[in-house]
C-alpha cells in the first residue's frame, strides 16, 4: 500500500494513498483498536450528508460562505448520501464521546474528494476546502453529532421500525378477524379459565401492537429537534443569526421529515434524553412483543404433546438430530431481539445520565445502540409477520377437546348458583375426572337443561349473544 | 391473641379474632411469608376502595345488586378510602401475579366489616354481604387489581411525581433567570470550552426537567384506561352490558380524574405496556436528574480543591471525622433514588414481557416498584427543590477567575485567522503558561485591540451582543 | 409531645423528648423527607451495633478509650444487637450517599442512652461519651458504614439467603430421586422432543440451583473484607496502629463469621465492587429460578387444557371469579421476586459505577437494593420448596399419553436408518394422523418387530439401558 | 451469480454455485433477514471448528464413524480453525434460538467442503459426508452450540479480555509506585478531604482491577463445562458411551484449555447460567472501570478551570471548533464500553431467564453479548492503558496549591482539641477565607508550633510516617 502525508494542527501524519481521509481519521484509526473496524453506523455517516450539506447551504445563504465552496461540498454531500464513499469512513463507536472524530472524519473526506473533484491529486496543491474553516463553519462536533444522530434516528424509525411494526399490527388485526369465530378455552396463569375467541386473543397482540406504535411515533415528535447552531456550548458561537432554523429547515426539505431546530441548544448538547425516550418507546415495543413472542409459541407448543392449538408455518428442519422436527424459530428470533433491545434499553439510560456540564460524551454509543434496536425490531416484525404469523392456522380439533373439556365453564353458573356451589361442582368433577354437566347434576345444584342453557361456551364469550340474556355482555 | 373460625371454598382456617379479614387472606398470610408483612402498598389498597365502591354502585344501578347492598359496600370502601382499614390489610407483595389474594382481601374485609357495622359480630349470623357473589360481583381480580393498579399509579402521579417535578422545574426555571448575567467558562469533556452564562446552564436543566414532565404525563393517558368490566379473560364473562363504561365513570367521578374503558380488554388485563411506557417516562426523569445532579455537585465541588463555581445551601455537618465538612447531600440523596428507579424499570420490563396468554401475573411486582419510583421520585424533586436548589449561590471570584484563564476563548479568534492559526496561539499559551491574549500577540496573528475587540465572553455567549456583529447569533 | 435541645456542630435543634438520637439524626429527618420514615434497612443498624462494639475495645485495647467510655458504648450496642433500640433509628435510605447521618445517628444514641444508664437525663449533664470523639473514635462515615453494610451483607447472606437456596436445592434434589423412574417426553423449543425422565428434569433444576449456591458462596470472601481502619480517605489518619486488623478480629469473634480486614482500603471506601460481584451472584440464582418457577408452572398447566404432567399443592382458591380454580401462586411469587432482583442487580451496577475520587456516594442504595434482594430470595426459596415442590406429583397418566404420542421417538431410528428416512417417517406420521410404528412399517424403512426393539422410549433416556446396545450412553 | 441445487429434509432449494452451504443454511437466509448479514460471531464458527473436529475424532476412536470420514472432517475443521472458509457461513444472530442453522451451516459446509478436496464438484455424485449421519453423528445442536459457546467464550477470555485487564493493571500498579510519594488532598463527596498521595489514590484503581480480574478468572472454572455427549435433550441418546468425555478431552487437547465435560447435562443444555455469572464478572468489571475513567477525567480536567491535578496525553486534537483543546477521549471510548457491557448484562439476564423445559433458546444472542463484552472490555483495557495511563503526568504545582489550601487538614487536630473545636476553626478559617493555620491560632486552640507539629498532611498519609506519634498509623 502507498502512503500520502496529511496534516492537522497537531502535525503530519501518514494516510493510505487512496483513502480520503486526513490526519485526526488517521490519528482515531491508531487511537482506538477497539472492537471491529469502521463499527460507527452507516446510517449516522449519511446522516452527516444532509447536515453537512444544509449546513453548507445556510452559511452560503447567509453570507458566510461562497457559492464555490457551497456547491463543492454539496456535491460530496450529495455522494455521501447515496452511500459512495462508506469506505472512506473507517472509524469505530468507541471512540471520543463526542463523535468529533467521525465529524471530523466527515470534514476531511469532504474537503479531500472535493479537491479530487475538482481535478487535483489529493495532498498536492492548494485545497479549496478547510476541513474546519469552511466544511466545519458555524458547527461543532457538539451540535453537528446531535443532529446526525437524531436525522439517523428519525429516518431508521419512519422507514425500517414504523413500517414493520406497522405490518405486524396489520397481520395481527387480519388473523384477529380470520379467527373471530372460534371459541376456545382461555388461559389465566396459565391454568384452564374461561371461554374467549382465538380471534379476540388475536386483537389482544394487535391492540398491544398498535398501542406500542402510537407511543413509538408520538416519542418521534422531540426527536426532530435538531442542535445545529447551538456550535460549542449551545450559545451558538460563532454561527451567523439565523443558522440554526435555517439549516433545520434546510434539513428538513431534503430528508422529508419535519426536522425543526431544538428550542433548547444548552440541554440539546449535554443531553439526549429524548433519545432516551423514545428508546424507552422501543423497548415498550420489545416486550409487547415478547409476550406475544411467548404466547404464540406456547399455543402452537406439542404437537401432541403440548398445547397444540396453532399450528405455524414449517419453515425449515428443526433439528440437526430429532427428524421430522418443527420449532417456532420465528418467535426465537424475535425474542432474542427483544432481549437484546430490553438490554440496550439500559446503556442508553446509563449513558444519557453520564452527561457531564455542557456535554453529554456518550454520544457514539447512544446512537449506535439504538439503531440496533431500531432496525432489529423493524426487521423482525417484518420477518415474524410475514414468516409466522401470516401462515398461522387454527388446529380446530384439539380447540374443540379443550372447550370441552375445560372445567372453567363453570363460572357461566356463578350468577345462578353462586359462587361456593360453582366451585363445588368444579372440584367434585376435577376429582372424579368426570365432566361438569356430570357433576353439576350430580351436585343437584343444576338440571342438565339448566346447565345447557346456563353454559354457553360461545355466548360466554360475548361474541355470540343474542342479546337479552342475564348477566351476559 | 384470640381467634375465630373462617371458611372458603376449601375449608376452615384461623383467624385473628379482631382482624376483619378471611379465609383466603389468611391462606394468603401463611403461604407467603416472603419479605416484610403487609408490604403491598396503601395506595393499591386506597385504590381498591374507589374501585369497588364504584363497582357496587354500578351493579346497583344496573339492577343487579339491591340498593341493600350497595350501601353496605359503599359504606366500608369510604373507610378504606379514608385510610382507617390498613390494618386488616396484612398482605405482602409477593404473593399470587394476579393479585386475586389482595382482592379477597378487600372482598373479605368489606364483606366481614360491613356485618360488623349492621350491628353483628363477625363470624355469626347470617352474612349479608357474601364476598365472591357481591362485593366481587361483575368482577374478577383479573380486572379489578389492574384497575387499581391504574388508579393508584394515576393518583401518585397526580399527586406526587407531578407536583415535585413541577417544583423543582420552576426552581431551576428562576435559578436561571437569577443568573442571567453571570458569564463563565463552558466545560465540554469536563475540559475548558467556551463562554456560557450560568443562567444558560441552569436553562438546560431546566428545559431537561420540562420536558421530562410533558413526556411523564402525556404517558399517564394510556394509564387512565381501566380493565373493569373484562372480569375472568376480557369477555366481560358475568358482567352486565355498560358495567365496564359505567364503572369507569364513576371511578372518575369519585377521583376526579379523566379514567375511561380500555378499549381492549384482552390486552388491559394480559398486559400492562401503558405502565411499562409510563415508567419509562419516569426513568426518563431519572436519567435527567442524574445528570443535573451530577453537574451541580461537580460545579459546588471545593471548596478550596474543586469547580467551586457554586456554592450549595449546608444543611449539616458533613462528616463525622473531617470537622466543617459541607457535601452536596441532596444530590446524592436524589442520584440514588435515580439508580433505583433505573433498576426498577428493568424489573417492569421483565415483569410486562412475561405475561403468559389471557393474564400477566406479575401484576403486584409491577406496580409495587412502579409506585416506588413515582413516589421517591416525587419527594426527591421536592427535596432537591427546597433543601438544595433554592438555595444555590454562585461564587462570582471563582467564576470570573476561571473565565479570565479559560484557553478556549480563542474559539473567537476562528472567524477572523482560522482554525489552525487559532490552535497555534491556544498551544502556545498553555505550553508557556501565558495569557491568550498575550500568546496571540507574541504569535503576531492578532494585535492587542483586535484580540480585546475578538474576544469578548460576554458575547460570545450571545447573551449580551449588542447586534450586528459578524459571527455573533 | 414534648422535646429536648440538642446541639451540634452546626448549632441547636429539637429533638423529641423520648428518643435517644441527637441534633445530626434530627437534621437529617427534616433534610430528607423521601420515602417511607426509618426505611434504613434494620440489619444495618444491627450490624452497626457490632461495628461500634469491636471499635470501642479495639481503642481501648489500644490505650486510645478508657475503659469507661468502652464498657459504656459496648453496653448499647449489645442493646443495638438485641434489636431493642429501633425505634431510634428514624432515619431514611435517601439522604447523604456515604450513610454519614446513619452512622451519626448510631453515634447519637449511643451516646445518649449511655448517658441514660448512667442515672442521668438526656440533655442535661455532662456526657461521659462525645458522638464524634469517643463513639466514632478512629472511624469516618466512609469506612464504618461500608464495615457495617458488609456485615449486615454476610450475615443475610449466610443466615437467610444460602439455608433458604440450600432448602430448594435439597428438595429439589430428592424430587429428582422420586421421579427417576418416570419416563417422559422432552421438550425442546416447546415442541415434542427425544424422552428423558422426570427425575433427570428435575436433576438439572437441582444443579442449576447447587451451582447457584456454590458461586454465591464464594463471591462472599471478598464480602468478609471490612474497610474500618481506613477512616476518611483510606489512610487511615486518627486510627491507631493496629486498629484496621484488631477491629476486624473482634467482628469476627463477635459474629462468628470470618472478616478481616480489607486488604486496600482506598478501593474498599470508594468502591463497592465486592457488593456489586455478589449481587451479581444472587442476580445467576434469580435467572436460574425464573427458569425453573417457569418450567413448574408450564408442566403443570393444565389442568385439562394445558401440558398437565404435573399437579401442584393447592394452597388456596385460584380465582375470585372462576370457582373451582387452583393456580401456580408460589410460582408466581417467586418469578416476581426473581424480577425484583434483576432490577436491583442494575441499581446495584449504576450505584457501584458512580463512585467518585476518594468516597462511593451511593452507599446506602447499594446496601438497601442488596439486602432486599438477598432476602426475598431466601425467603422465596423456602416458600417456593415448602409450598410448591415439595408437594408436587407427577400426573402418571397424562406423562404416558404424551410419551405413547410423540413423534420424536423417531430420533431412536437414526443410527439404524440415517437422519433423512427417519425424517420421512415422522412427517408422514404427523401428515396422517397415525402412529410412529405405524409410519415407520407403512414407509418400508422398518419392520414392526425392528421398531419395536429399536424405538424404546426408556432406553432413550440412558437411565434404564440394559448394556451393551449400540448407539445408547 | 450461479447456483446449484440443495436438498435437505424438506426439499430442494437454490444455492450460490460458489458457496459450499447447503439447503438449510439458505433456508435461514431466506427466513432471517434481521440485521447485518453474517452477524454470528467468527468464533463462534471458530470453536465449532474444533468441536467438530473433536467430535470426529471421538467417533472415530469409539468405532462409530470410519477413519475415512473422521479424516475428512478433520481436514476441513483445520481449514474452518484457520479462518479460511468464512465467507461460507452467512448466517445472522436472529435465527433459531438453538442456533441448529448455525450447526447446520458448519455440518452443510464440511460436508460439501470435504467432496471437494477429494476432487469432486458439489452437488454432483456421491457424497462421502452426510451432514446430519457424518459430521453431526453424537452430536445435536442442541449440546454443541453450547459447547461452540463455551470454548468461543473461554477462549476470548483467555486471549483478549483477561491479557488486556491484566495489562491495564500492570500499568496503574506502576503507576501506583511512581506516584507513591506525591502528597494531595484528598475528596469525598466531591468536597476537599484529608489528605493521601496520588499513588495511593492509584493503588485504589490497581486494586479495584486486580480484583476484578481474579473474580472474572474464577467465573471461567464453570465455563469450562462443556455439554457435548448430552446431544438432544441431555440423556445423550444416539451417542457412544465414553463419547463425552473423550470429545471433552480433545477438544482440551486441541485449544489448550482446560475444557471438562459438563457435570449435569441437563442443565447445560436447558440453561446457561455460567455465561450469565461470567458477564457477570464481566460487568463487575465495567463497573470498576467506568469509576477509574470517571475519576482519571476528574482529576485531569481543566486545564486551568478544573481540577487539574493530572495531565492526560494529548493523542489528537480535541475539537473541531475550539483551536488547541485536548479531551480524555480513551475515558471516554472506555466509559462508553462499559455503558454497552452493562446494557448487555441485562441482556444475558433475560435470555438466560428465558430458557424453557429441556432447551434455552436464547443461545445465539447470548453468546454474541457475551463475546461483545469480553472483546470490546479487553481492547479498551488495552487502550486506556496504552494510549491514556502509561503517559499520565501529575500537574505538581496544582497539587501542592490544592492541598496547601484544604481546610481539611483540620481532621489532624481531632485527637489533640476535639471534634467540635476542630469544625470551629474549619469554619472560622472558610468564612473568613483565612488559612487554617490562622484560623487555628485565633481561635485560640492551637498555636502555631503545635499546628505545625499536628499538622503534616505527609504524616496524615500514613506513607511517610517516621513511627510512634501518637494518633498515626
Amino acid at each position: 500500500m502507498s502512503y500520502r502525508k496529511e496534516k492537522d494542527a497537531m502535525g503530519e501524519v501518514i494516510v493510505p494513498e487512496e483513502k480520503y481521509w486526513g490526519a485526526q481519521t488517521q490519528r482515531s484509526i491508531v487511537n482506538f483498536r477497539i472492537g471491529p473496524y469502521a463499527s460507527m453506523p452507516r446510517e449516522v455517516i449519511r446522516a452527516f450528508g444532509y447536515v453537512k450539506k444544509a449546513s453548507a447551504i445556510a452559511n452560503c445563504e447567509l453570507g458566510a460562505l461562497s457559492p464555490e465552496k457551497m456547491n463543492a461540498i454539496v456535491l460530496v454531500c450529495d455522494e455521501i448520501i447515496a452511500g459512495e464513499l462508506f469506505e472512506h469512513f473507517p472509524l469505530v463507536i468507541w471512540q471520543t464521546g463526542s463523535g468529533t472524530h467521525t465529524n471530523m472524519n466527515v470534514n476531511e473526506v469532504i474537503a479531500n474528494r472535493a479537491h479530487l473533484l475538482l481535478g487535483n491529486r489529493i495532498g498536492e496543491g492548494e485545497q479549496l476546502l478547510h476541513p474546519n474553516d469552511d466544511v466545519n463553519m458555524s458547527q461543532s462536533s457538539n451540535d453537528v453529532f446531535p443532529s446526525a444522530m437524531y436525522v439517523a434516528a428519525y429516518t431508521v424509525l419512519s422507514e425500517q421500525t414504523i413500517p414493520g411494526v406497522r405490518l405486524l399490527f396489520q397481520t395481527l388485526s387480519e388473523k384477529a378477524g380470520e379467527f373471530s369465530s372460534i371459541v376456545k378455552t382461555g388461559r389465566t396463569h396459565l391454568m384452564d379459565a374461561a371461554p374467549l375467541t382465538l380471534g379476540q386473543e388475536f386483537s389482544g397482540y394487535a391492540a398491544q401492537i398498535g398501542q406500542a406504535a402510537v407511543f413509538l411515533e408520538s416519542s418521534m415528535q422531540e426527536l426532530a429537534r435538531l442542535a445545529s447552531g447551538g456550535t460549542a456550548v449551545g450559545t451558538g458561537l460563532n454561527a451567523p443569526a439565523g443558522f440554526s432554523e435555517k439549516t433545520a429547515g434546510l434539513i428538513a426539505a431534503l430528508t422529508g421529515y419535519p426536522f425543526i431546530t431544538a428550542p433548547d441548544k444548552f440541554a440539546a448538547l449535554a443531553s439526549h434524553d429524548a433519545l432516551v425516550a423514545s428508546h424507552g418507546a422501543l423497548k415498550r415495543l420489545a416486550v409487547a412483543l415478547m409476550k406475544i413472542a411467548n404466547d404464540i409459541r406456547l399455543l402452537a407448543s406439542g404437537p401432541r404433546c403440548g398445547i397444540g392449538e396453532l399450528v405455524l408455518p414449517a419453515n425449515e428442519p428443526g433439528s440437526s438430530i430429532m427428524p421430522g422436527k418443527v420449532n417456532p424459530t420465528q418467535a426465537e428470533a424475535l425474542s432474542m431481539v427483544c432481549a437484546q433491545v430490553m438490554g440496550n434499553d439500559v446503556t442508553l439510560s446509563i449513558a444519557g445520565a453520564g452527561g457531564m456540564l455542557e456535554l453529554n460524551v456518550y454520544k457514539p454509543v447512544m446512537i449506535s445502540a439504538f439503531l440496533q434496536s431500531a432496525e432489529l425490531l423493524g426487521d423482525a416484525c417484518v420477518s415474524f409477520s410475514d414468516k409466522c404469523v401470516k401462515g398461522i392456522l387454527p388446529e380446530r380439533s384439539v380447540i374443540s377437546r379443550h372447550l370441552a373439556g375445560s372445567l372453567m365453564l363453570v363460572t357461566a353458573l356463578n350468577p345462578h348458583i353462586g359462587y361456593d356451589r360453582a366451585s363445588e361442582i368444579a372440584r367434585k368433577a376435577e376429582k372424579e375426572k368426570i365432566s361438569l354437566r356430570e357433576a353439576a347434576i350430580l351436585s343437584g345444584y343444576a338440571t342438565g337443561e339448566q346447565f345447557d342453557e346456563w353454559v354457553d361456551p360461545g355466548l360466554m364469550t360475548g361474541g355470540f349473544s343474542t342479546g337479552g340474556k342475564k348477566g351476559e355482555p
